[in-house]
């Protein structure tokens, strides 16, 4: 059996779904061959290889490459120094008028050139490389026009040209109302579903569909438009759900087989039964949570009792989560949400990657997954989630190379 | 006039105390000979230099080398199994029995070598050096004899022989009560006054003492013996107080003219007006706050108030902040505790530097200071705060290299 790399002495959270827990191997080998894994176990179980590279790990701990499913990475400029005049006491309507806000994120978004939003996202997105991260999520959102929107997608997937990533790129055009359309917001709901997605899907821009349901963004009727013009199109769907209060987004998004419902600090019993009928992943998001403040915790234990799977991440946005840091991310679902050390682990690996809907491609370590790792100088993966501020990644594996 | 080294086109964030706010310069100028600064101002009145080394910063932000006031980072061994075990609803007894607790990392740190301690912080204080940080405090407290906490400030000195840092170090042999001295605290603190701290004095391993003054800790009667003997040999105070409750540890600081005392999560007013008396610094610990999910806030009006001034350190430890991002910690100053860009910025700088009884050497751009610069990609010192988890630096200069 030929290899291109073959890693020896590994010990492996395998994430594998048949084994308990992180599915540990302690004594493991990682075979790939064009990109794609062909062997991932025990060393005693590993067939014989014919190998182009062979790297000793020297007993370093490897996991899938970390997928960080849900972020904003991509927009122009930042919103520091609203944060500023936050801590300082001024109002909302204070900071609007100092150009703050969402509008300020969506005019220097629009400003901005396609190249421009691609060089100011990379730096962002080498934060999270650095700490094995190989597949990200990116979302649009503060184009709010066609070409925006379209610029926005562009420049995530074009981040994939410029780093040894994937990236899954997720429509959301139903983010905010736009000041254009300030007094008919149905109208930017039919702007949105009658030509901003076919113009998406036609050109394969998008690969979900997301929507930010609240009384601040669109009500449960207008996110149900903007479903049913995603299904018609073929993308799959996403929500920002019961983040301030509880609009009953998440039942919906089981209801239509969405892969995700994201937030859910609000969400009751019922949706989240509903979550576990259709395997929708619930996305945590305690960045956005402790940056906000917020107090009122997503209910851990009603995913935990129904099934639901709970995956953790970024949120990376200039407003809400200016957070650059997966392995932080996890600190926090564990210390504010008291998440267990497994449940992190597996929210940024195996669940993410169901949370995007690429469960068949990457996510665990097993014989036909893409090959993606993060190779870490650890004794055990308590480490991860247990430090902050600290980044123990030996080297990171992207297709195999 | 000759200069080493010239950096121009500079935006300084001086933290000189005679200007307001940061101490903005926006065209300014650094100049350092010997490893010192020679001039730091606006271009306008920079003298003419005959240099050997220029700069052009392109108008990057620079501000002083970051100082990171309060560390534990000399230790052996983490406590990330403990977390996992916490999170998965240990007990402290089942903790205990499981080898957790302080009581784990002295046993680590007692059996390490002291290369094996050096060894062991080096990737921690690396990760702080990333960040811009010229200046970093380590204290012992995890060897609790008298070989073992000489070995701890040994290695805490080495750091210095390791990389381009300056390292305070403070003894805190009264960190914690060693089980040898189980039955008997005070006979340890005997051993603490009469013997540790001469020994540590003559040989000048600490440059101040340091004490945990709680009830599992410390009461302040012991304390108040353990300063008598810190200043009859001629060491400067620092101290753990009011963290978990109020046992007038900061107060006592106060009137023993103690460069800081840290935490103060439960301080009263009369000792924050003692505080502000004596110029004791209040050093605020953020990470710890957030990791212990304490939800007890150090009362910062009350600071603001009476004029005391204001520290931010990582506190870096294995047990309640493995922490070693001083940006991070920032973050989590303005987040949680709702202190102010420029409060939080002058605190890892000027106030940090009074912290450590340094203010004459380092903690702001002014002629006669070591030349320790932090250079940042930024475009306000408002991001600095902002971020989590996301690192700027362009370039750190210590002792003008
Ligand atoms: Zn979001
Ligand atoms: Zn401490």
């Amino acid at each position: 059996m030929h290899a291109d790399h073959v890693w020896t002495h590994a010990r492996l959270a395998t994430m594998r779904p048949d084994l308990p827990g992180l599915g540990i191997v302690e004594d493991g080998v990682i075979a790939a061959h064009n990109g794609r894994i062909i062997f991932a176990g025990p060393a005693s179980d590993a067939p014989a290889f014919t190998v182009t590279q062979s790297t000793d790990l020297q007993g370093r701990w490897v996991t899938p490459g970390l997928i960080d499913c849900h972020t904003h990475l991509v927009h122009a400029g930042d919103r520091a120094h609203e944060f500023e005049l936050r801590l300082q006491g001024a109002t909302y309507e204070e900071i609007a008028r100092a150009g703050g806000g969402i509008v300020s994120t969506m005019r220097a978004t629009r400003a901005a050139t396609l190249d421009t939003l691609i060089c100011q996202a990379l730096p962002r997105l080498d934060a999270l490389l650095a700490e094995g991260v190989t597949t990200v999520e990116v979302k649009s959102g503060y184009g709010l026009t066609l070409a925006d929107e379209v610029k926005m997608l562009r420049a995530a997937r074009a981040l994939a040209d410029h780093r040894p990533v994937d990236v899954a790129t997720t429509f959301l055009g139903a983010h905010a109302v736009p000041p254009e359309y300030a007094e008919d917001h149905d109208a930017y709901i039919d702007l949105v579903c009658r030509t901003m997605i076919p113009h998406v899907a036609q050109h394969k821009l998008a690969d979900a569909v997301d929507g930010f349901c609240e009384g601040i963004g669109f009500s449960l009727a207008q996110v149900r438009r903007v479903f049913h013009a995603a299904k018609a199109n073929g993308l799959a769907l996403k929500l920002h759900a019961e983040q301030l209060s509880n609009l009953n987004g998440a039942a919906l998004a089981a209801q239509c087989g969405a892969l995700s419902a994201d937030h859910l600090e609000h969400v009751d019993e019922p949706a989240v039964r509903a979550m576990a009928q259709s395997s929708t992943v619930a996305v945590m998001l305690p960045g956005a949570y402790y940056f906000t403040r917020d107090t009122k915790l997503p209910p851990i234990d009603l995913f935990r009792t129904h099934g639901v799977p709970m995956a953790v991440a970024t949120d990376c946005n200039p407003g809400t989560a200016p957070l650059t840091s997966l392995l932080l991310s996890l600190n926090m679902a564990a210390t504010l949400f008291r998440m267990s050390v497994e449940e992190c682990l597996l929210g940024a690996t195996r669940v993410a990657a169901k949370a995007l809907g690429r469960q068949a491609d990457i996510g665990t370590l097993e014989a036909g997954k893409q090959c993606d790792l993060a190779i870490w100088d650890i004794e055990r993966p308590a480490e991860l989630v247990y430090r902050m501020g600290f980044n123990p990644l030996h080297a990171r594996i992207h297709r195999g190379i």
